[in-house]
């Protein structure tokens, strides 16, 4: 295959915040959403896997030059440019309608036997050599984030809208939880232009989460498990947005 | 127009929760969007209704067969059957792709003016009178709740990724508040059968809501304001799941 598949997206008017555009988990959704169903079409979903196999996001990088506005039309095209053993690499461009690029992702997976939670030896799937597309890779990797200075801490419990059909924490979650904990106004005064998510390990319904905050203008988080162990960081750069602009 | 407008949808696997089903809150955002999306397509969606106006939801009765499974499509087909002065009436039909019905809604709506948060005339909107389809209702209309004797009472803070557009909670997050407060297995042992709900009062970011409970097997949820103004109130029938199945 020699082009990117592409999916066309519709923000709805739920997926939008007080700046009336898609919020940064909202996007992010959208992007898992088109890995996942790309998968699909490419006949190495998490079903092809075998079973009780399944992908998982290990890392993301996102860039984004503008959130796309409730009920604005956008082409998502995505493409996997690299595999190893352990990990492979999916990339995403976000267009307008004019096919302007607003946003551009690089994410990091793994297959995962299910039970066992070990990944998965992506060099014995035969079928996923074909995957490799060699276009360059839109932004530059996800960074591996390290623990923030621990400053301010809250709490979120894990419950039913939380969790994923596996009964984890739907890994986006970790983002909104983070969001939730700054003030409204540091959302909607400042666009985002980068986000680096790490997934390390996972949580369930009903555990108790420590949300780390470091509290700087690029606001790096940790979310710790009941057990303290880290289960995701997060840092977000953001720019100013003038008001009334 | 002789027949009722539909619109796609692809179940995404973020929106299904253990039973690999959409979940009722899921479905209820899919009406809401659909909603939009065909006021907006005929004609008087909220930016047609002038500025400062927008269409709010009162009330909402919602039968169910079945949910649809994660990856399934599903149509949805909606219509307008009535408006008073103060309120109309749309309806939802949803089909799975062998055309069987699994679901159905009838919805009241008011339009606001959305700073003195009066309703508006609707007798004064010439073009309303056209949207009128003389097509029975699916289901009978929603009820009107009283407040459950009070057993249960949580907390809830109004943060960030609750709020919509305009800064208040979204419909919708009344109900993933109160399915929230239940047993996991409450929920991935039953499947719903109707869901009444009330919009009453809006509620915004930073506020402390209280859900109350009487904790029956059909539960009745009131979600106050800070204030102590009830905002949503929630009936679920259920029906007992096989295990197993």
């Amino acid at each position: 295959m020699e082009h990117k598949r592409s999916y066309k997206y519709h923000v709805e008017p739920r997926e939008a915040d007080l700046t009336k555009r898609l919020t940064l988990a909202g996007l992010s959704d959208c992007l898992l959403n088109v890995a996942c169903s790309d998968a699909k079409l490419s006949g190495y979903g998490s079903n092809d896997l075998g079973p009780n196999a399944g992908w998982v996001i290990l890392r993301m990088g996102l860039e984004v030059t503008r959130l796309p506005e409730e009920l604005e039309d956008i082409t998502i095209a995505t493409w996997v440019s690299d595999a190893n053993r352990l990990a492979t690499t999916r990339n995403f461009e976000v267009r307008d309608s004019s096919g302007a690029q607003i946003a551009s992702a690089v994410s990091i997976w793994a297959a995962l036997d299910l039970e066992s939670r070990k990944p998965l030896n992506l060099n014995e799937f035969d079928f996923y050599s074909s995957a490799i597309q060699d276009f360059p890779m839109p932004n530059t990797p996800p960074e591996r984030l390290t623990s923030p200075e621990s400053l301010i801490k809250y709490t979120h419990q894990v419950l039913y809208s939380y969790v994923d059909a596996n009964g984890h924490t739907y890994s986006i979650n970790y983002l909104r939880m983070a969001l939730d904990t700054l003030p409204l106004e540091t959302i909607t005064n400042h666009a985002p232009v980068r986000l680096d998510i790490n997934f390390m390990h996972e949580t369930r319904y009903g555990e108790r989460l420590t949300i780390v905050s470091d509290g700087s203008p690029n606001p790096l988080f940790e979310i710790l498990a009941a057990d303290g162990t880290p289960a995701c960081r997060i840092r977000i750069v953001w720019k100013p947005v003038p008001q009334n602009e």
